[in-house]
Formats: C-alpha cells, sequence, structure tokens
C-alpha cells in the first residue's frame, strides 16, 4: 500500500495529505441548518451536515493530493451515526481515487489489537462471507503497550497489503513528558522510532515499509533524528500550519529525492474559508477556499524540497 | 462516578469486572448460527449473536458483580452493526444496573481527545438538544501523549461525574518494552502513575478520585509499589485468569481497607463453559457456567484479603 501512496505523492507531485475533522466551529453554518431542517436536531442531522461538509471539499481537492486522513474522533463523538458518516467519507474518497489514511490512534494488545486492525484494514468472516468494516487503507497506533500491541496489526497489513503510521513524536505541547525520556542515552521516541524501523522489515512494498511512523513537524530537530533511524518509514507529519510547524520545519522529514514524507494539514485546508486570506471566497464556497489553500499548501513545501 | 462503583463493590462484595469481550471463538456455535438463520450471512448477524451472547451472561451474573467492561475492538470489528451492539449492550448493561467501563483505550491530543471523551463519557448539542453518544461511565486512556491528551478526559469526567481508567503498566508480555525503561531512577510507568495521582486531585468523588489506572494482574511487584504512588487511583486490574494472574497476585493492588482496586475477568467468565470444571452445564447453559465462574472468582478474591 506504501509503493500506492508514494506512487500517488509523485503523480500529484503533492506530498500532502487532508485531515477530514469536520467540527462544527469549523464548518459552515448553513450546512448543519439545513440537515436540521432535514432530520431535525439529532445526531442524524449532524452526520449528514459533517458528511456534505467533507464531500464538497474532496470534490474540489481530489485531483489535487494523494489521500486524505479522517480523524474518527470527530465522528464517533456523533455515535453511531457519526460513524456512518465516517464509513460514507471512507467509501466516497475511495471512489475519488483517494488513498484514505484512518487516523483512530488504536493500540491494545494481541487479539485485541488484531481486532482494532479488521475493524479499520483488515477482513472479518461471518459464515462464509467476508467483510471489511471500514476498508482505510492505512491506520494510525499508539505503542505504548509494546510490540504485542503492534504486531497484531502488522500482521493485518501483511495479509491485506494496507499500512500503518506508529506514533513515535506527537505533534501536541506535551508530548515530551513521556516521549521525550530519556532511556539510558536516549530519548523514549528514539527507542519507538528504532522498534519501527526494526517492525517494518517484512513489510517492505517499494522502496518503503508499509509500517510508518507519526513524527510532528512542531519538532524539526527530532524529525531529523528519525529519519535516519527509520529509513524505511514513511513519515506521516502532522503540526503543520495551525499548530505552528511551517515549511522550513518540514526539511528534515524528507529524504534528499523529496520522498519520505507526507504533510498533513486539517484545519488549514477544511476551514480556510474561515482565514481572512480567503475570505474573498465567501462561505458558500468555502471548498473553493480549500482548493487555493491545498494549492499555497503545495508551493510552500515545494519551495523548501527544491 | 467512583463513589458509585466503590459502593456497588462493597454490596456486592465483589471487586469484579466481568469482560464483555464476545468472540465467535468463546460463544457456542448455536448463537451465530441462529442469528444467521434471522439475517442471512453478515455483519447484522453477527451482532445480534454478540448482543444475545452478552445478554444471556449479564442476566445471569447482574446481581453478582458491580461492573462490566466491554471492549470495544470486538464489536468495532463487525463495522457499524458491531457497534449498535456495543451501544446495546451499554445500554441493556444499565437497565440492569450495572456500571459500565468502556474499555477503547482512547488517546489523541486537545480537542480530539475531548471528542474521544464525549464519544464514551460526555454529551454532545444538536442545535438546541443534546446526546450521550455512547453513553459509558468510565472509559480506558492511553497516555502516551502526555497530559494534553489526557486533561480533556478529565474535564469531560468533572462536566458529568464519569470516570477513566489510565493505561500505566498494561497485563502483556511486552508491556515493559517500554513502560518499563529506566527513566533516571525509575521506570516509566511510575511515571505516568505518578501523573495519573497528580492529574486525578481534582476529581475526588468520595474516598477515590475519578481518574484512575489500569495496572495488569501479571505484574504484582509493581502493582505493590503503584498502590502506593497513586493513593487515590482505582486500580483496574486485568490479566487475572487466562492471561495468568492468580488471586495471590492480587492482594497488592488493594488496599488494607479492601478497597482500591477491581479485578477485571473476561475469557474466564464469559468463556467459563470451554472449561472443563465448568462443562457439566453444557452449551447451552453457557450463562449459567459464567455465574459459577462469578461466584468461584469471588471466592477466590476473598480468601486473598481476609
Amino acid at each position: 500500500m506504501i509503493k500506492k501512496l508514494v506512487d500517488k505523492i509523485k503523480k500529484t507531485e503533492a506530498p500532502i495529505v487532508v485531515g477530514l475533522d469536520p467540527k462544527f466551529s469549523l464548518m459552515p453554518s448553513f450546512l448543519l441548518e439545513e440537515a436540521i431542517k432535514e432530520h431535525g436536531e439529532s445526531l442524524e442531522a449532524a452526520a449528514e451536515a459533517i458528511f456534505n461538509f467533507n464531500k464538497e471539499i474532496v470534490d474540489a481537492v481530489y485531483d489535487l493530493i494523494p489521500a486524505v486522513k479522517p480523524q474518527i474522533a470527530m465522528y464517533e463523538q456523533f455515535g453511531i451515526p457519526g460513524l456512518l458518516a465516517f464509513k460514507k467519507t471512507v467509501d466516497y474518497c475511495h471512489e475519488k481515487g483517494l488513498i484514505v489514511i484512518g487516523d483512530a490512534k488504536r493500540g491494545d494488545i494481541g487479539s485485541t489489537s488484531e481486532s482494532y486492525a479488521i475493524a479499520h484494514i483488515g477482513k472479518i468472516a461471518v459464515g462464509s462471507k467476508t467483510f471489511a468494516p471500514f476498508d482505510e487503507d492505512f491506520v494510525t497506533v499508539n505503542p505504548y503497550l509494546g510490540s504485542d500491541g503492534v504486531k497484531p496489526f502488522i500482521k493485518v497489513c501483511n495479509e491485506h497489503d494496507k499500512g500503518i503510521f506508529v506514533l513515535v513524536k506527537t505533534s501536541n505541547p506535551s508530548s515530551g513528558e513521556f516521549q521525550d525520556q530519556k532511556v539510558g542515552e536516549k530519548p523514549l521516541y528514539e527507542m519507538v522510532g528504532e522498534k519501527v524501523s526494526e517492525w517494518g522489515l517484512d513489510s517492505m512494498d517499494g522502496d518503503y515499509s508499509n509500517i510508518g511512523a507519526v513524527v510532528g513537524a512542531t519538532y524539526p530537530e527530532m524529525g531529523k533524528v528519525l529519519r535516519k533511524i527509520m529509513p524505511k518509514a514513511y513519515i506521516l507529519v502532522p503540526g503543520y500550519g495551525a499548530q505552528g510547524g511551517t515549511a522550513k520545519d518540514l526539511a528534515p522529514f524528507f529524504n534528499e529525492d523529496g520522498l519520505g514524507a507526507i504533510v498533513n494539514s486539517s484545519r488549514g485546508i477544511i476551514a480556510a474559508w474561515q482565514k481572512e486570506e480567503y475570505a474573498k471566497f465567501g462561505e458558500k464556497n468555502f471548498a473553493d477556499a480549500s482548493r487555493q489553500a491545498v494549492l499555497d499548501m503545495k508551493a510552500d513545501i515545494a519551495s523548501v524540497l527544491k
């Protein structure tokens, strides 16, 4: 699956993933108002509004980018209707040819981790039939429980040519509280990075492994070190834009050929219509603002990779 | 919420939580066969079978125990129908007066963590109406992302009188890979334990905090240390029974008054019918085997707390 992602990155010349995190505060209010007219004040109305929001953005940007990253928490908070909107979003993005990275940060042990893997990137049999429950292409994984927790995901990746991104160094301010703690000579995140590198050896797909890593754009120095520790791991980089990471910060995450990393932007793209520089598009044309924001982000990243 | 749990533990004299982890391999096969007759080979059939399995067990044990712990991965792997069965299970357990600990091990940062908290133990507004999406009483939380990731859960706990159990030292063999790494003088899990203690200070509810911890029965020596580090945190203890933890191993997790810990058993209870000692009940009466297994577990734990 990572080869497919790399091919799409090359084709679009955009190492960019758009985070589909549809919070009400980021959405034009008419979307929820219209949905409420149809479904009443209900979780179904919320789900309809967030799917319609996603759909317009996807329609406006799908030809520019290789992948999207829906954050499942934003859907789970609307219960079953929200998760239906998540599933519809995954399916719609696939229809438009996009690769879907489910940002679920799941992690447990043994057969429980395997169940999460099945839910998101695997298949399950009921009698003689087989189903792909949520059917994303990649899913993010939390490594706190160790190899027992991650290896079942890798098993499912290898069975179905899917991939994972393991949290190594997250983009948030307090990520250092545990991740930066020095274990002997080196910080914990380096130790996790070494494990990611090791775990990925049997999951190679082209020049990279289906076992990737999450490293925040807000920590470029650490990104530089981790890039070397995990030479075959693709790095999913959150934290660009709204969280403070700049294009200059991104360079260390890439290899010399301009590959090896894919940068996420959520708010910066989906809520571009709220920013002064894109205000000219107006609320109704929020998706056009998103398209312009993707083009600007693409140019911004290209400027530091040349 | 922790006070409610403590009161129920005192009333039932059973510091026991039954893990509702309905895997096909643990369920009598007639349940799925019957569901397939009705719904065909489908995720809906799987969901019906797992709900019926849960319901029979809950009906058989609800008067003996304070709480259940459905493992959401086992439902998520059946997609939307599976999550509907999860929700039905939570609601049914509430009808029977049980406290529900959602074993979801969620964790993210900032508003994303808050969304997970809302999904499981909080409420969300759509227009002027408010909904409790999954409505568990407690949820388990992964701390790898640090305070940014955990505090939004605590905020929601405090708003709605709910609770969380934070993963500190998990029961699996490779939990030490990262959790046991020495950070200066002490292992990482102790540092996480200290944080749990600190995070819980503003969430006191009776003698304990709504912010509890997960520590595996398979590591009794570490349990002893963590019990001291987190005097106000209730400890949710997995790993008893099937994973190898014995009653003797449980003593260090409790305070002298016999409180402070609640021990989970999943397979040992829900799949008791598969064990030789409960074979006399027969497959059809699997729930009676579960009831006997709860009574035996209660006696086993009582023997070391006296």
